[in-house]
């Protein structure tokens, strides 16, 4: 962020009176721009024991598989937001349940959460963003062309949980290791109260 | 927003290729500039059969009491968040535990996390945002000067599981309903899978 998004000036980093963070000020308006963490909210499609994946039709991780999830929108609920993301991603109509994993992702600032959600028929297709959508069982996982960690996590979670009938909710991080691309510390909350 | 804050020219409201709303587009660098809602964290600290609450020091709804809560920021996990804002307006140090509450305000673009948390001592005193801070028992709760709407439910959900000693994560949404100051629609939904 260089200028002011309400008067065009030039904004500069500095920690507002009151306040313990460097934020983006305008010296000339007085605005405050504060940057915060986005949610990303997807669905995890379920079809008698198979999941719904899309293979990505876009960057990052082009060609490869994940669940229907994007950024939430301004003026829906989560929930909403999981629903419209399967429906653009893979064509599908959910009706979504329970929260199921929210996990941080603090070195790029995101919060996933995904759903459990029941298709209520076997109905699906590539959306604009997916080269191809599919109903998969366990076995059928593809473990080593999963877009991202979170929902690489998510889905050994997930069958993990499935095998014993129950689906407590599940929550961790996930944070890049410095200087190695594409390696990943993973910690998963006990939730246990 | 008015201005590029990539560039400083001016942005207008249209659709961008390949996507289906209107965002603020500069005409001159090509930024899309996303606007998406904020998470709010907090904690239910517990002392006992003890909550400990703030009376907000700060507009909106000076002098009414609320849950330690506030804008996440970049960089930290959710549960981070939840200790921090407790300890900015509280002063109480938590450990913090499993979500509890989970809230969809989306006619001002916010979702509410709340988390259980414990206070290991009872060690708390009013941050700048607080005029004051209280451990308080279910009978001491003044509910007709809850902050915020979200809160009170919140509250509300927690005391009514407590009764039963099982505390599942609950979801809901709450609009503030068209033309009417401090009227609102609560929906919770039944998680139950």
């Amino acid at each position: 962020m260089r200028y002011c998004s309400q008067c065009g000036s030039g904004v500069t980093l500095t920690v507002p009176e009151g306040d313990n963070m460097p934020r983006h000020v305008c010296a000339e308006c007085g605005t405050i721009h504060y940057q915060n963490p986005k949610i990303v909210v997807g669905c995890i499609p379920e079809w008698g024991d198979q999941l719904l994946l899309c293979k990505r039709a876009i960057e990052p991780r082009y060609g490869l598989w994940t669940l229907p999830a994007g950024f939430m929108e301004n003026g829906e609920t989560v929930q909403q937001g999981a629903a419209r993301e399967t429906l653009e991603e893979a064509q599908a109509q959910v009706e979504v349940g329970a929260l199921y994993a929210l996990f941080n992702l603090p070195h790029i600032n995101q919060v996933y959460m995904l759903f459990r959600a029941r298709l209520p028929a076997p109905e699906y297709g590539p959306g604009a963003e997916s080269l191809e959508t599919q109903l998969m069982s366990e076995s059928e996982i593809p473990w080593d062309e999963i877009a991202f960690p979170v929902i690489h996590e998510s889905l050994q979670l997930y069958f993990r949980d499935r095998a014993t009938g129950r689906f407590p909710l599940r929550t961790g991080s996930i944070r890049r290791l410095e200087g190695q691309a594409r390696r990943y510390e993973v910690l998963i909350e006990d939730n246990a109260a």
